[in-house]
C-alpha cells in the first residue's frame, strides 16, 4: 500500500546530526523538531492560536487521559481530536504505555495487554496493541504510537529483555489492527526499548525496522538512569535505526539534552519540561535557567532573555513575572509557559538552520559556552521594550 | 487650576440614562462603561492585548493588594503601574477602602484613619487619606478614588450617619493631600456614602460636589443589602450627583444589574463577576447565564453564545470547554475569563449605541426578554466557525 508518509533527508553533518522533512497528510514537519505536550487536548495554559504563533508543527495528545477524559468515542462524534481542541495541524499521540505502567500497584501487565484502574474514579480499564490502535484512530491523530512496555530503571537484565520482545510482539499487534482506510492519514511508530543494553536495542530495533513502519522512537529513557547512560545509549541507537524514516526520542529533555541528541541523530522530542517547568517558575534562557521564584529578580527590571523575541520578553520585566509568580497569577503561568515553549522552538529552528548551513558543531560549541555561563545572565538583559 | 479632565454629556434618555465621554490625559473613556478588575496588577488571566483587543478602555488596580504585594514604592521606581503591567490606557485605582474593612478583627478605625494587620504575613499599617493619596500618587493611576470607610449592611443608622460625615472629612484630607504638580494627570473621584438612608445620601452627595472633585461613586451598594433596596437607592441618588461629572457605581454587578443602573443614570462599573464566576464556571450570554460544570454540556456542539464575536465562540464547543473546567486546564480559565469580559464589554457598547439612537427603552425590554428566557439558548446556538 502506498503512504504519503515520507522523510525526506535534506543535510547531514559528519557526526549524523540530520536536517529533515517529515511529509504527513496534515502538512510537513521540519526537522530536528520539538513536540509540545497537550495531555488531555490543551497545551497547558496555551491557545491554539499562540501555539501557531510560535511555529509550533506537531503537539502530542495522550491517549491515556483522553480515553478517561472526555473519552475517545466523545471526540470521535465532535469529528476528532484536531476539530475538538482547534488545531489544524499534526497531532502525534502517545500510545498511554508510560502512563499506565506508572500506576504501579494499580496496574497488572500480561500478553493481552494491560489492566489497570483509573487514578480518577478507580474504574477498571484493559489497554492491548488493538484497543490502542482504535483510541488513536477514533482521535485522528496523524502519528501514532505503538502500545509498548516501558521497563523502569533499574530493571534485571532478563526482564527487560522478555518486556522488550513482547514490546515487538505488541507492535504487529498494532500494525494488524490498524484499519486500511485509515493507513494513508495516520502514521504508526515503533518504539524501540531495551533498556540499557546495546544487544537488546539492536535486536528491538532490526524486528520493528523489519515491519517497515513509518517512523521510530527511543523509549525507556529519561526513566531514572545516569545522564551519562542516557548518553552511552544515544551514542549507538539512533544508527540502529532505518536512516530514511524520522526517529523521535520520547520523553526528553533539558535543552542541552535535545541539543546532544540531535547530534546523535534524533529528529523528533517530546517533553513536559518547558511546560511543567514554567508552572514551577524555571525558564529557559539562552544564558541558562532562570529561577523567577528568587529574592533577586524582585526589582530587576530587565527583560527575562535579551535574545527572545517572544511576547513574554519583549512586553515584560522580570521583576513583573517575579510578582505574577509570586502571587500565582494565572497571566504569570501563561507569559512563562510561552517564553519557555518559544526557547525550546527556537531552539530547534537554531539547530535547523545551523545543519542547513553546515555549521552544527560550532552551533553546539557556541551553545554549550553560552548555556552554562549564567553569570552573563543579567550584564546582556535590556529593558522591555 | 485648570484640568484636562472633563466629561462630555453626548445624549440623555427621558429616564436619565446618560451617553457620555470622561476626557483623560490618557485618553477617553466612552460611557456607559464597565472596567474589569486587575486587583494585583493584571485582570486575572489575561494579557492587556487581550483586554485592548476587546476594547477595554479602562481597568482597575487594587491599592490594598499593591500596597502590600508588590508594594508601591517598587512600582513607582518601575516608572508607575502602567509601565509595571504593560498597559498605556487609563487605570482607576480603588482606595482600599472596601478591601481593609473587609479584614473584620484584623483592622481597627479611627478618626486618624485604619490601622490593620495584612493577610499575608500579619505585619501591621496604617492606612489614612493622606497615605492613600500618596499610593495611588505613586502607582500613577489616572483615577485615584478617596479613601471611605463602606459601613456593613445592615448598620445602625447613627452608625452609618457618623461614617458617612468622616468620610466626607477623608475626601476633604485627600484633596487637600494631592500633589499640585498630579492634579492635572490624576483624577480624584468623591465616594457618596449613607448606606440605604436617602436623607444621608443626600448629605453625603452635597457635601461632595461643593468639593467640585472630577467625579463621583456611589458606594457602600451590593454589600448585603436585598436586591429592592439597592434599587430603591439607584432609583435617587445618581440624581443626587452632579450632572456634568461622570457617576461610578461600585462593586456591581450582574449583567442585569448594570442595564437597570445605567437607566438610572450611572456612567461607570466595576466588578470581579465576569472575571471570578468564569473560574467558577458560570458563564454569561445573551439568553442568560450557564453553568459549564453541569454535566448537559458534556456532549454540546454548539458555540457557548450564538451571539458572541468573541475568540472563545468563534473556536470552540461548549463540550471543549465543560472539558477543560473538569480537568482543571488554565486554557479554560483563559477562555471562559475571555467571553465573561468580552460580553461585560459588548453589553456596554450595545447600550451606548442603543443611547446614541434614543432607542435605550427598547433595548432594555429587549435585553430583560432573551436574557431571562434560558430555554432559548440551545436552539439558537450554531457550532463553532
Amino acid at each position: 500500500m502506498s503512504t504519503p508518509f515520507s522523510f525526506e533527508l535534506l543535510a547531514e553533518d559528519a557526526c549524523g546530526a540530520r536536517r529533515g522533512r517529515f511529509h504527513t497528510s496534515r502538512g510537513v514537519i521540519e526537522t530536528p523538531q520539538f513536540m509540545p505536550v497537550g495531555t488531555s487536548a490543551t497545551v497547558k495554559a496555551m491557545t491554539t492560536g499562540e501555539l501557531k504563533a510560535m511555529d509550533a508543527q506537531i503537539i502530542l495528545g495522550n491517549v491515556y487521559h483522553l480515553y478517561l477524559r472526555p473519552g475517545h468515542e466523545r471526540i470521535a462524534k465532535f469529528g476528532g481530536l484536531h476539530k475538538f481542541m482547534n488545531w489544524d495541524r499534526p497531532i502525534l499521540t502517545d500510545s498511554g504505555g508510560f502512563q499506565v505502567f506508572s500506576l504501579g500497584e494499580l496496574r497488572k501487565i500480561t500478553e493481552e495487554g494491560v489492566t489497570f484502574r483509573s487514578h480518577i474514579d478507580g474504574s477498571k480499564h484493559l489497554l492491548s496493541p488493538e484497543k490502542v490502535i482504535e483510541i488513536q484512530e477514533a482521535l485522528g491523530s496523524d502519528i501514532m504510537m505503538q502500545f509498548d512496555e516501558c521497563p523502569p530503571y533499574p530493571a534485571k537484565r532478563d526482564y527487560v529483555a522478555k518486556s522488550m520482545e513482547m514490546s515487538v510482539r505488541w507492535a504487529e499487534r498494532c500494525q494488524k489492527a490498524r484499519r486500511d482506510d485509515r493507513r494513508t492519514t495516520q502514521a504508526l511508530f515503533g518504539i524501540v526499548q531495551g533498556g540499557m543494553h546495546q544487544d537488546l536495542r539492536q535486536q528491538s530495533a532490526q524486528a520493528l525496522a523489519e515491519m517497515d513502519l513509518e517512523g521510530y522512537a527511543l523509549g525507556g529513557l529519561s526513566v531514572g538512569e545516569p545522564k551519562e547512560l542516557m548518553k552511552e545509549v544515544l551514542s549507538y541507537a539512533p544508527a540502529l535505526l532505518p536512516r530514511h524514516k524520522p526517529r523521535y526520542l520520547m520523553g526528553v529533555g533539558k535543552p542541552e539534552d535535545l541539543v546532544m541528541a540531535v547530534s546523535e541523530g534524533i529528529d523528533m522530542f517530546d517533553c513536559v519540561m518547558p511546560t511543567r517547568n514554567a508552572r514551577n517558575g524555571q525558564l529557559f534562557t539562552h544564558t541558562g535557567p532562570v529561577n523567577i521564584k528568587q529574592a533577586r529578580y524582585r526589582d530587576d527590571e530587565n527583560r527575562l532573555d535579551s535574545e527572545c523575541s517572544c511576547e513574554t520578553c519583549q512586553n515584560y520585566s522580570r521583576a513583573y513575572l517575579h510578582h505574577l509568580f509570586r502571587q500565582r497569577e494565572i497571566l504569570g503561568l501563561r507569559l512563562m509557559t510561552l517564553h519557555n515553549l518559544h526557547f525550546y522552538l527556537n531552539l530547534m529552528s537554531r539547530m535547523r538552520t545551523a545543519l542547513e548551513l553546515g555549521q552544527f558543531q560550532q552551533f553546539k560549541e557556541d551553545f554549550y559556552h553560552s548555556y552554562s555561563n549564567p553569570s552573563r545572565a543579567n550584564k546582556n538583559s535590556g529593558s522591555p521594550g
